[in-house]
């Protein structure tokens, strides 16, 4: 038997274009022999859908082009698909879910002579029961659609979807020959991994063949856009690979499957490494958002420092430097030394580079604010004053909202926002300034990251596309005289520490408490839990210089988690949506409000004690 | 027996806070003789506590006012009151949820004699089953931890939590001999008459007694700002009202109970009208939410135009005219007629008031983008224009970011966002222009209802708060000649008409198909349709003016849509929290994604037919 397995790119929302995509997919696979074709979990709607499935017409849209796909499957080719059914589809029986909507499946649609017949995604993660039924609630025996085997020319496949369904302990009927995993997750660091051994363990716990079909594409929740690398396998009864679909593009992989035994046509593509995943997953997310937005070009703001820096050098290789105006726009704090990187950035790139100074605007909005007078019906008299760090935040703001927003609707453009994990962790950043801009390509990254994915392409284009200047300097705001990277005046974030520190707040499903960071500094073991057990420049030795006394370590932890709780939360929520790279990103995942720092009992007591 | 059931003001997340109101009010109960006192669901931690519970040490923290909390429930009273409770605390093991997060219970906690005894709420909303445990999915037997009556001084009490509890069918055990019900939700318009109906129908339902206990407050989650009323009840087996608490305040109601019958204090507060309480929802929205956030002084952008003019009105109400900033910020597409509304305004009011004219600044962007000449390393010159539109939005932000957030920043306050419902569904607003500030008051307010409530603030005060001439113009952004209220120049919008199409879109749980509207229309039936049959303005024949054809119809229609689910959406994305008035605000409550308009192939079939 011939098995092709398809992994498509999807578009969210999109079934029309789903359907069109399918329809060629499966012209091919017929091209190419197949009986069987294999697509990804929800190929018709996409993964995130929102509450698009509210919408009844949408819902009975997907399933007009599930029937449009049923018609495909004539004699010859059978065709295993994932897409939402009603639940009157699937169960002759409508259900009201706990959330008062009509329940929906998430299901696998296998599609033989015409007719489909339905497998359902039970193992559902907690964004899916909005919309999809889990079984334990709807009181139905969903035993028929989940375990029990399809025969497709009198070979049985055991049908799966998602990736936590390959945890479930729960075996599939012993009558099958061969396991098919149809999913749809989008990437995260260290992904690829996961998925495999989770592949290789069902296959050697059932003894039998697994396939894994996997789809790519862009897809984005609002606040978050997601790229979704495919990760497509074939392995078969001892656990070995058989097939290795390459990331982040389409692949339609020519597999035979015979008494038992599986092969495939072309073998193992190799795994990059982390962080050139990273940089993959980058690139693909800019260009596939981009081209999904309707949007060709893209303004920077390029102020020599490394954010924006590592941001040009991403969207330059996404979309062309063609498409890509890096603007610089200094006032007198801007050191000739960034105005040099940024200048030198835009020659290494090719894209085009223009100056806008911001000092006589900023003049002028000194001149209208300081010193301007309110009055009241009684004649009473308001002066308003402008505080230093007052006129910082109109620089940005002026940056960001009035020259950056003002070219990019010129170009027919948008600007990019290019804040990064650390800064959004405590609000280092002006609202409506660099807080701003269509979409936060880094704003996954903690500081070193994005150091290290500067290096990374610097290395990976052998030549110095990333001015090496930039990487030397202290990181710097340069909104006053007091920042100043000629004297080595940066930012008041000590990077080796705090990027870590941050981390620990907000990378772990559960949050190190700060008492326990106090415990740890004062027996002397914060750097190894912050390492995580990684190499890393932060040592215990690095921490104590910095802070020497409790008294210090417990003001400076303070000071960042009232921000963290505090004024931050106002700015992540205007924020712009972030591409997610880690498992723990800010945005739609991450459920925080504005209610302010707390301090616990435990953790008062513990400083009481230690830094009274 | 004397019970107190205590409507008290709840802080999220801040259990320390929260149990020395407890502690307050339990002083208070046994002076007034009380033997039981009772507080709302969720009384330590707040309704809306976010990831807070996935840390570890904020869970332990509320556990430990728990057990302080059982400590003032000495020989003389006792208390009932809701928490977060571990799962290990009441169950004696550790549960992990299907999201991966160690399961919680949402607690009605009883503290007698110094000690804890728990009862369990089951039914749990989508959002509590993020962090709170369904029993279907446990495995557990709750039994025991719900239905099952607890006595207090030889008195039955049956003990549930929550709105949906009072609506399942299952009944207490018959046993106990008065209901109550704790509960911490927040306010809707119509909310009110659907717990008293709840209530009423439980009290029926088991001939028994039952108090309703709920909580005042504001919470948010991080998109939205909610109002809890409070509402509570008391009922008498008959179903009549004993006691009716007054919304949106601290209240301590003294409940006699003896044999069956219950009797109490004071009698029942009037319920106001629905356009009162939703005035009297935003001012206490304003008020506390202000509180919480430390802030004091607020700017507001008063254009003349009845949005910014309504804002202005509620919070001079809420906070004082004195920490109230009016600035009119002109070009000279502004009209005297909206520059004297705006003065008048801040006359009536009597707060501050400035004029910032903001031609100068345009002037100067002009200047350095319009014919921005940027360069590439090969010396190639990419020259940009500024297009009439671009101008336009280079106004707004000029108004939102540089001038007011100066302002604001200056005067150590805040400014606003005044955008409507109406406005931001379709985002006939700037991204950084008016749509900005650090809270959306009237964000849930359609435009109709902007100005019935600018016309009752007027009845209530009476006296001319808004100017009459401000809800006699058109409503216009006078950013182009083309925008011009004195020749009755206003926006694209036709107001009797799409604002209740797009609630259609919004406002129901099912929105309403465009090929649905499409054919309501071609049979002359779609006023009725979208009016729900409520009084209104819109007719058949208003609609069949303004879109004579089919074809225009369409037009229309489409135009509208395609902005509602194209660039609307990033403008939501980045905008400013919005205090939640319907069931169906924008917001965290709305998963909604940048993923364009999607119309259906039933709408493209009948538009073929009907407008071909």
């Amino acid at each position: 038997m011939i098995i092709i397995t398809a992994q498509i790119e999807i578009s969210a929302a999109n079934p029309a274009q789903n359907f069109e995509k399918i329809r060629a997919s499966v012209a091919r696979a017929k091209e190419m022999g197949a009986q069987v074709v294999i697509f990804p979990e929800l190929a018709v709607c996409g993964a995130f859908t929102a509450d698009k499935l509210d919408e009844d017409d949408f819902v009975a849209d997907c399933e007009y082009y599930n029937q449009q796909i049923a018609d495909l499957a004539d004699g010859s080719i059978s065709i295993i698909f994932g897409s939402v059914a009603s639940f009157k589809s699937v169960f002759c029986k409508e259900i009201i879910l706990p959330t008062g909507r009509k329940a929906k499946c998430n299901a696998i649609c296998i599609a033989q002579n015409g007719h489909l017949n339905y497998r359902i995604k039970t193992a559902l993660s907690y964004d899916e029961q909005r919309h999809f039924a889990l079984p334990q609630i709807t009181g139905i025996n969903f035993d028929a659609f989940t375990a029990e085997p399809v025969t497709i020319q009198g070979i049985k496949f055991g049908l799966t979807a998602g990736n936590s369904s390959l945890k479930l302990r729960r075996e599939l009927s012993p009558m099958c020959e061969i396991i098919v995993n149809i999913s749809l997750s989008p990437y995260y660091v260290g992904k690829k991994d996961e998925i495999l051994q989770l592949v290789e363990d069902k296959a050697l716990a059932n003894n039998l063949p697994v396939i894994y079909c996997g789809g790519v594409g862009v897809e984005n929740t609002g606040n978050n856009v997601y790229t979704f690398d495919g990760s497509s396998f074939v392995i078969d009864s001892q656990g070995d690979i058989v097939r290795q679909s390459p990331s982040f593009e389409e692949d339609l992989a020519k597999i035979e499957y015979n008494n038992g035994e599986i092969k495939a046509e072309r073998g193992v593509t190799e795994t990059p490494s982390q962080i050139a995943e990273i940089h993959q997953s980058i690139i693909y997310g800019i260009r596939i958002f981009m081209r999904q937005c309707g949007l060709q070009h893209v303004v920077i703001g390029a102020s020599g420092g490394v954010d924006s820096t590592l941001a040009a050098a991403l969207y330059a290789e996404a979309i062309g430097a063609e498409n890509l105006l890096l603007v610089n726009m200094p006032t007198k704090y801007n050191s000739q030394t960034t105005i040099q990187i940024a200048q030198s950035l835009a020659n290494n790139i090719g894209c085009w580079y223009a100056s806008v100074p911001i000092g006589e605007s900023l003049a002028l909005t000194q001149r209208q604010i300081d010193g301007l007078i309110s009055k009241n019906a009684k004649g009473d008299e308001l002066e308003l004053k402008l505080a230093p760090i007052n006129i910082e935040n109109i620089q940005a703001r002026d940056r960001g909202s009035r020259v950056l927003a003002a070219i990019s609707s010129a170009w027919n453009g948008v600007f990019t926002n290019n804040g990064n994990k650390t800064e959004c962790t405590v609000g280092y950043a002006t609202l409506y300034g660099d807080v701003s801009g269509f979409f936060g390509a880094i704003g996954d990254l903690w500081k070193h990251q994005v150091y290290a994915l500067c290096r990374y392409i610097n290395e990976k284009s052998g030549r110095e596309i990333v001015p090496q200047k930039v990487l030397e300097i202290v990181p710097s705001a340069e909104l006053s005289d007091n920042q100043n990277v000629d004297q080595n005046l940066g930012d008041p974030i000590i990077y080796p520490y705090h990027d870590r520190l941050f981390a620990s707040w907000r990378d772990r499903d559960t949050p190190l408490a700060l008492h326990t960071a106090l415990k740890l500094y004062t027996e002397g073991n914060l750097a190894a839990e912050l390492n995580c057990g990684k190499p890393s420049e932060l040592t215990e030795e690095f921490i104590r210089q910095h802070f020497p006394t409790a008294k210090e370590f417990c003001a400076d932890l303070e000071n960042w988690y009232r921000k963290y709780k505090g004024l931050s939360v106002a700015k992540r929520i205007q924020a712009p949506p972030i591409l997610r790279i880690t498992p723990n990103p800010y945005g739609s995942e991450y459920r925080e409000n504005a209610v302010g720092a707390y301090f616990t009992k435990a953790y008062l007591d513990l400083k009481a004690q230690v830094a009274g």
